[in-house]
């Protein structure tokens, strides 16, 4: 492998494509349209991938990152978030050159000021939260989804597309198990309340977003889109979850060794809180980790090392734990990989990604 | 206050510039030397700022941040952070320059690496490590330190500074008598230390590195430098700690709300881990919480709102809980002021700061 001389966000290539590759074909055997979430990768370069794939629709999480896809030449973005107001003029200037968007709306008022402000017509989503309780209306406030509604019918400028659910209590699931049965109760309150929309309700677009169903689920119907982001590269929270193999986590993060403390069998490594972020998950003593410790090899990285954790991060600074044979083994100068807890805020901190055969993929912050 | 639209990262430059002021009277009173940490803020601008008040010398987390300022016109650079000997060509490229450089050291190896590879001579501090556990030789393995100062002396391209310690158990204490008991302790055994090395021991300037001990120590015999770095702006942690007044914290994150939530008495913010970082304090209930609302002025913010709190963040969500009074008196449309737990993390995720002036400051990733 070629050099590396500081924290570097490794990218298995031919393992992100084949996750791509393998969503796309899931979607086309389920006969759901799959409208992937690119705020994991950021990237105009993995955005190509998909395209390779046949995708020409895309979501995003900011106004920002449509503005990003938008130069790299895509036409159709969702943005999933609740509409922003003051977006308005920054989505007025992409209007202009023959974007489709598609916006969620959670109230009246939005849609108002959309309908009047916006220069051209986008399509709406009512977020829908059916149980996971961070935004979206609640499936069970019918008479709110009505009024929404209404106030989009009303008006000009705005299309009522669908009903959107991200049930990210998926990420917080015991097993697979339960993570059909989340969608098994999304895909039945999505159905409520298009019945309760009566006539109007029939030709709402149902799409749902989160990884974990996406790739579990095999009962699909009612669903009309999917939406998730996450599968293109994986990460520990996918493994843990049994979303994902090990084998599947496409990016590893290749960090110098720069001390070892013999009292403590502890490693200090470059790769703190500022590459991986602060996410974590807890081992089998309830202990907090940050990474998993992998070998770095030629063109690829080995299965997960047992017997040593990143336990602690902070700013610039990563403490890995080791049991003394794995301790040992490792010297000052190796450099190490490590599988990040979660790739979408890793990959948001490290804004660049290198392959195997040496190229540097760019990520939006750091154009 | 001019227009936000997205989540913006507030300076209070005129507090930013008195935490500067009053850091730098600080040492002068305790006749130390201040070498600040610039890895809070990482702007050459805000660098600007200590070299009106008198600094010449800096310090860093990283190789790419000295380039950094390097690049800035900073000239005396300390490299906080055991040394990585694959950043040797990147700081032999800047030894041509004419930067004069300090590293830290915990092995005899990286030592000889040191002086086989460099193009000029640096200075080196033994990290030294009193009991935070982190990195850094333990003050207790005396023989380690005399085997490390014993290479350096043999050796012709580096030059032994001093012992470096960076108490970070006191971003732990329960008060400030504890952080006082903390930094008694460092003294003490930065003392021992000098004096097992004997005579040539007796030289060796003591640098102690973190902002509670810098800004709550009062007795600093023993100690010839200081190295704090978060003072510039502080934060919730530090007013936690009563290292710091609410006032004296000098960035607040400024965050559209784009939703509320009648059912729970929650308001959705545009700013997330992508803005904040997740650290997190824990409040009277022990319940997690990543920042504390303010409300924006002309020019400031008013001091800490009761009632509501940030109490989860996703990619680009914040949830806010509020009290049905607070809950009322805010609309979708407003914007908030967000005070950060921990401004270091938020600030190298937000890569560019707003003055109440309008300029924008960029930070060393947005370039």
């Amino acid at each position: 492998m070629f050099t590396i001389t500081r924290p570097t966000l490794l990218l298995n290539e031919n393992q992100c494509r084949k996750n791509i590759q393998r969503m796309v074909a899931k979607a086309k055997r389920l006969n759901v349209k799959l409208v992937p979430h690119f705020k994991t990768h950021q990237s105009s370069e993995i955005g190509e991938w998909f395209k390779e794939s046949g995708i020409e629709r895309i979501t995003v999480s900011s106004v920002k990152m449509a503005e990003f896809f938008a130069d790299s030449g895509w036409k159709d973005i969702t943005i999933a978030f609740p509409f922003n107001i003051y977006e308005i003029p920054a989505v007025n200037k992409m209007l202009k050159k023959g974007i489709n968007f598609t916006f969620f709306v959670v109230d009246e008022k939005t849609v108002e000021r959309l309908n009047q402000e916006l220069t051209a017509s986008v399509n709406l989503f009512i977020e829908m939260d059916a149980g996971y309780g961070r935004s979206g209306v609640s499936t069970k406030a019918i008479d709110k989804v009505k009024r929404i509604a209404e106030a989009i019918y009303k008006s000009k400028n705005v299309n009522l597309y669908g009903l959107y659910c991200h049930p990210g209590n998926t990420y917080q699931a015991n097993s697979t198990d339960e993570i059909k049965g989340i969608w098994a109760g999304v895909i039945l309150e999505m159905l409520k309340v298009k019945t309760a929309l009566g006539k109007a309700g029939e030709a709402l677009k149902v799409r749902v977003g989160d990884t974990p169903g996406c790739v579990i689920v095999e009962q699909m119907d009612g669903v009309d889109e999917i939406g998730p982001g996450n599968f293109v590269f994986y990460d520990l929270i996918m493994n843990y979850l049994d979303v994902c193999s090990e084998d599947e986590i496409a990016v590893a993060m290749a960090c110098p060794v720069v001390a070892k403390n013999e009292e403590r069998n502890e490693i200090i490594i470059h790769g703190g809180a500022v590459h991986f972020s602060k996410d974590h998950l807890f081992d089998d003593n309830e202990e907090k980790f940050f990474g998993e410790v992998v070998i770095l090899e030629e063109a690829g990285w080995s299965s997960v090392v047992e017997g040593i954790k990143l336990v602690s991060v902070s700013q610039e600074h990563g403490v890995l734990s080791a049991s003394p044979d794995v301790f040992d083994a490792i010297e000052v100068g190796d450099i190490l990989g490590v599988l990040p807890i979660h790739s979408c805020l890793t990959a948001n901190l490290m804004k660049s990604y290198l392959t195997f055969e040496g190229n540097s993929i760019q990520h939006l912050e750091s154009l």
